[in-house]
Order: C-alpha cells, then sequence, then structure tokens
C-alpha cells in the first residue's frame, strides 16, 4: 500500500471517537490538480458545503485533506460551518497553504456540532507524523462501523512514465441510526488538469458509486476527491489522446474496486451481486431497470436467501418505468438460464440456487428489444441489516 | 357486512389452493357501471390484460366479477391468456352475459398457468351459492398470505336515497416469493356513469392505494375495481354537483380504509406510519418526498425500532430531489417536535420514542418553503419481513 509520488498521509488520535485513530490527513507535498463529486442529496452537510466552494475559489488545487471519522457535522447550521472552517484554517496555516486548497471532509453522527478545538489541536501531530508510509493508517482512520479498510492501486503507462494511482475509501451503508457515508479519495502521481479530471472522474463515478446500493439512500455527507499531482513526471493528459483512455480505464478500475469494497463491507450485507440489464431500448432505461432491481427490498431478500426468484426481478424491472416485453425477458443466474422468452425453466432453479450460495454473483435479464445495457452492484438484504438499523440509539 | 342492493356475492373451493376456498364470485344481478386501475407494472398477468380490454369493450359495465387465488397467472404468455379466456367465457355463458361484463382477477403464484379447467368446474357452484350474506366468504376466498380479511363499508345519502358502498380487498404485500398482490372490488348502489365514476376513481385512488408503501413493489396483477349498479334509486351522479362532492369523499374514505388495512397487513408489518410532508414547494413535491420516506429501508428500519431519527427523515427527503433546506425543517413524531428549524431538541426524544412505540403513529415535516402537501402510508421493516422473503421457496 505505497504512496504515489508526492504524497504523504498519516492517522492520529483527535478523541472525536473514544480509543481510536479518528483523524487522517493527506498531503499532496507540492499541491496537486483536483475534481471531486458530492453527494446530491439537498440535506448537505456543512463540509461538503464548504469543500464545494473551496475547489471552485482554488481553481481545483488541493494541497491537504483533513478527514475525521465520529461526527459528520451534518444538520448543523452556521455552528456546524464556522466549525469546519475554524479546521480548514488551522490546516492551512500548518501547511502553509490557502484555506482554500484544504479539502475537509467528515462523517459520522448527525445533528452534533463538529467539535472542532479537539480537531485543531490534533492537527500539528498528524503533520508531523505525516509520511511516505502513512496511508494504511490514514485508511483506517476514515472508517465509521465498516468492517475493514478499503484500498484499491494499480500501476499505469502514462507519457513514457509509470504513474501510480490508489484509493482508500469508507463504506456506503449506515449501519447505526445517524452514521452517515460514503468517502473516497483516490491520489495519482500522473499530471492532468482540473478540467480533465472533473470529465474523466465524473464519467467513471457513474459506472461505480454511482452505480451501487446497499439501502438506497443517498447521505448527507458522500464525497468522493480524485488528486493528481504530477509528480510522474509526464506531460499534462491531453484529452482524446491514448494516454487520457489509458488513464480513464484506470481510474474506472480503481473507482470500481472501492465501490465493490464498500457493498461487500455494506450494513449486514452477505453478498454483492451484480445486476445487468441489456437488451433494453437504451443505456438510460437499463440502468433505471438494474437499478430498480438492485434497489428492489423484496430482490434483496431474494439474494439474502440464495433464491433464483427471476419473477421478482422481471416484476421489479418492470416497475422502473422503461419498456419491457415479460414475454421475452431471458433471465439468467451466473450463466445458468432460470427463464428464456418470460417462462421459467424449473429444472434450472436448483443449479441457479447453488450459483447463489456464492458471495458475488451476476444476474442478467435480457429484454431483446434494443441494445441499451446497464449494471448495478447491490447487496442483500439481512435480518442483521434490519437489527442494525432497527436498534434505538438516537 | 352487508352487500349493497342489487349485489350477490359466494365462494367456493376450486383446488386451486389446498383445502380452502380460493375462488370469489361477485355478481351485479342487473349489471354495473365500472370503472379500475390497474398496476403500471410494465409486466401485466394475463388477466390484468384481458380485465382491461374487457371493460375498454363493454363500455364500462360489468355483470360478474371472477377472482382467484393461489395462481397469478402472470408470466404465462399466451397459454396464460388463453386460460384466463376460458374462464371468462365460461362464466358469461353461466350467468348470461358478453364475455368482456366478466372481470376476471387472480392472485398467487408467478409463472404458473392458471389451471382454469378446475375453475370453470367449479363456476355453477359458486353461481349457485351466490346470495345477498355472501361478501364475508367472498373477501376471505381472495385472501393469500394475508392475516385476515379486509372490509370497509359506509352509507350516504345521494339523490334523496340512501346508498351504500362495500369493499373489500388483499393485502399489498408479497410474503412469499411469487405472491402477488393488491386487489380490491368495491360495490354500490348508487347510480353513476362509467366516466363519473373512472373520475373518482382516478382521484381517491392518488390519495389512497398509489400513497402507501409495503416493499414499493408494484405487483404484475394489482386490480382496483368499481362497481355501481344503481340500485339505490337516485338519478345518475352528476359531475360537479352536491350529490358528486359527498360520493366522492364517501369513495375515498372507503379506498382510504382498504388501503390502510392493506399496510397494516402488510408482510411481517408492526406499525402503520402516515408520513406527511407540507410547507413543499408543490403538492407534487411533498407526495415525492413523503413517498421516499415510506419507501426507504433505513426509515422503515427506525419504525420498526420506534426511533424518531428525524435525520434520516429529512435525508431520505432531501434524497428525493424537490428542493429542501435542512436549515428550516420542522420535524414532528405524533406532535412531539423533534427537530425545529433543522436543529435537533434533544429532551423531546424519549417522549417522541414513546409515541412511536403506538402501531400507528404520524411523521410531519414541514419544510417551510411553500404550500404544498402530501402524505403517505408505509408499513415498517421488520425482521419477520426479511425472514419471510428470504425463505427458499422458488
Amino acid at each position: 500500500m505505497r504512496l504515489p509520488g508526492g504524497f504523504l498521509a498519516s492517522s492520529v488520535r483527535a478523541g472525536v471517537r473514544k480509543d481510536r485513530p479518528d483523524l487522517a490527513l493527506l498531503l499532496a507535498e507540492k499541491g496537486a490538480n483536483a475534481a471531486a463529486v458530492f453527494t446530491k442529496n439537498r440535506f448537505q452537510a456543512a463540509p461538503v458545503v464548504l469543500a464545494r466552494n473551496g475547489l471552485r475559489k482554488s481553481g481545483g488545487r488541493v494541497r491537504a485533506v483533513v478527514v475525521n471519522s465520529g461526527c459528520a457535522n451534518a444538520a448543523t447550521g452556521s455552528a456546524g460551518l464556522s466549525a469546519a472552517r475554524r479546521v480548514r484554517n488551522r490546516a492551512a496555516e500548518l501547511v502553509g497553504c490557502p484555506p482554500e486548497e484544504v479539502f475537509a471532509a467528515s462523517t459520522g453522527v448527525i445533528g452534533v456540532v463538529l467539535p472542532d478545538a479537539k480537531i485543531r489541536a490534533a492537527l500539528p501531530g498528524a503533520l508531523h507524523r505525516a509520511s511516505k508510509s502513512g496511508l494504511a493508517a490514514a485508511s483506517r482512520a476514515i472508517l465509521t462501523t465498516d468492517v475493514g479498510p478499503k484500498v484499491a492501486e494499480a500501476s499505469f503507462r502514462v507519457g513514457g512514465r509509470t504513474g501510480r494511482i490508489v484509493g482508500i475509501a469508507k463504506g456506503a451503508g449506515m449501519i447505526h441510526p445517524n452514521m452517515a457515508t460514503m468517502l473516497a479519495f483516490v491520489m495519482t502521481d500522473a499530471a492532468a488538469t482540473p478540467a480533465f479530471l472533473r470529465r474523466a472522474l465524473r464519467d467513471s463515478v457513474d459506472a461505480s458509486f454511482n452505480a451501487i446500493s446497499v439501502d438506497g439512500d443517498a447521505s448527507t455527507n458522500d464525497s468522493l476527491l480524485l488528486l493528481a499531482n504530477g509528480a510522474a513526471g509526464n506531460a499534462a493528459v491531453r484529452p482524446g489522446s491514448r494516454d487520457a483512455a489509458r488513464f480513464a480505464a484506470v481510474l474506472a478500475d480503481a473507482l470500481g474496486e472501492l465501490a465493490r469494497l464498500c457493498v461487500l463491507d455494506g450494513e449486514g450485507a452477505s453478498r454483492c451481486v451484480e445486476v445487468v440489464v441489456r437488451g433494453a431500448a437504451s443505456d438510460e432505461d437499463a440502468r433505471r431497470m438494474a437499478r430498480a432491481i438492485g434497489n428492489s427490498t423484496l430482490c434483496k431478500c431474494a439474494f439474502a436467501g440464495g433464491d433464483p426468484n427471476w419473477g421478482r426481478f422481471v416484476c421489479a424491472a418492470g416497475a422502473a418505468g422503461p419498456p419491457l416485453d415479460p414475454d421475452r425477458v431471458d433471465v439468467v443466474v451466473d450463466g445458468v438460464v432460470v427463464a428464456r422468452r418470460g417462462r421459467p425453466i424449473p429444472a434450472a432453479l436448483p443449479r441457479a440456487a447453488r450459483r447463489m450460495a456464492r458471495r458475488e454473483f451476476r444476474i442478467v435479464l435480457d429484454l431483446h428489444l434494443g441494445r441499451g445495457a446497464g449494471r448495478m452492484l447491490a447487496s442483500d438484504l439481512t435480518v442483521e441489516y434490519v437489527h442494525f438499523n432497527a436498534a434505538y440509539t438516537t
């Protein structure tokens, strides 16, 4: 788990959470170009508001990333915004950069103002400890109720040099009531402009983080940040070039892997199911139907039970809105055809059920209507999920 | 549970299900004007296709309603359509009416062709037993995994006469895999034209059956039929008249009550929650947000746990899309304000939790943005729901 050149990381205990590291710091020694996507929820936490404005103001430059777990600083009004601003300003002071080049993110309990004094007091220690080997520690400090850290890494050729890309994430689930958020931070030493990064990020996020479902709820704090510091020494990737295509593929793989890890680590999840809809009238139709299946509580229960309940899958797709002719649909569970042209194949069901006993499998609906295709990664819905989320902890 | 004048009902055992009545017959002795709404799922069962066409062909006249439980006759292609047609034709022959005046509905397992021979063989017995006191029996024969029958009734004044309205329904849940469907049949002896009935039904169904959520999945067989036979002796209700307003209110009440009973009898449901959003920019916005809260698995788990988790409710509303300013939102649990202008009131939470321990309660979000309002009835999400639906029974 080696950081790309020019990046440092660390974690410390700020005391927001009890007895565990809860503050992560990522540093781009000479700064980095940046692009980010944020939750589309209308209810956005203070750090999201601040980070979005900061990126706009800095023209897509980031020098430091400060992430705390334990408190999401959401639903905290102007008090929350001031607290986040104080953390940002102190970090900027210590690092020696404009405040807008500090990207701050928070995750944890909703409705509590960030205890910014604790975080400000811990920042010098975090800065002091920042090192080339600090990523593993940072990847753990951003977790809340995740089972374990989520890391993706790869090397690639870019402009005749070898670039590296490394990403860390925390899970998409809300295990405990009021525990928010998916966060992901991806760093590369390739050189690329903020505009190029924005576009590459938007393209890959639709196929990865925007195509996963643990419980279908977008949180108040979801943030995904991509940093490129150019330490690899390549000339900035040009849009439309072969390097651009390669970079996009590498980024898509990294985000896909982080998204997959988030689903596998979803609250109470026992399975990660790839739902594919093809033969739809358009890609957009296919994506909507794959999403409807992946979000359906009935389908999620069938995933949990290892039940090749093809009627439910088609029913959920049919409820999504786009055209579908049930008499044409094929349903395939990990290679086993359980329905062809809308009619069940009962003899295939036991074999399909055995495939669904695996931790990861794929369900394909072929609508035979057109050439549209879309996919979705979904967790199952287990008794443990309900236990977690019905617990009274407000 | 008295039928309105001019209607008869019965139930018999046709043998589709084991050892229990599974065929209900409703008769309008001299025929009735009719209106119906059906599932919007693209995946529609054979009886839905047939019933919709029949109503169009008959110009909104219905003489007999034949309902079987145990088999939904969905995903059965042309074989299913032929089977449904044979049942309809046999019933028409026995009753002595055109086939398009027979409304046939089915509920039960998906993917199995209706055993129409059994049903045809049972029809003469059902016709023979049809009586003014047969409604209770019919209300039970249409059930599948429902806990008990669902009936709503009322009397009202119309054109100087006393009219009656009686409705029966089966639950909205899909307890067992492949068990579909919400069905409701509402009969009145008031006189009204099919056009008037269509409009009244459309208006009331949006506020009742279209505003409930057990698991958010629209099934392949959902059907709601309204019959008015004029036996009360009133002149046909004129649109825009005082009678029309009274009839609309009575119909809305009856459908509201049936919808409420369906939610309370939802699979594994322990609570029926009225979710109200007001102060939205428009009614449509408010309805979308109320629906998002009612369908959210996270919110449903909070309902089950009796947890006044206001942050989740606002977060689900914020994810729905319409405008929302979290710093303005009030959240009220059965009269107890748990958040005002986006800030929690911790002292109120224990009292709110006690309200949420009730079987029925109300959650209100006031957005303070405009005058739009909308509501939704939602069941909670319990461990029992997952147990039911994860069971392998394909």
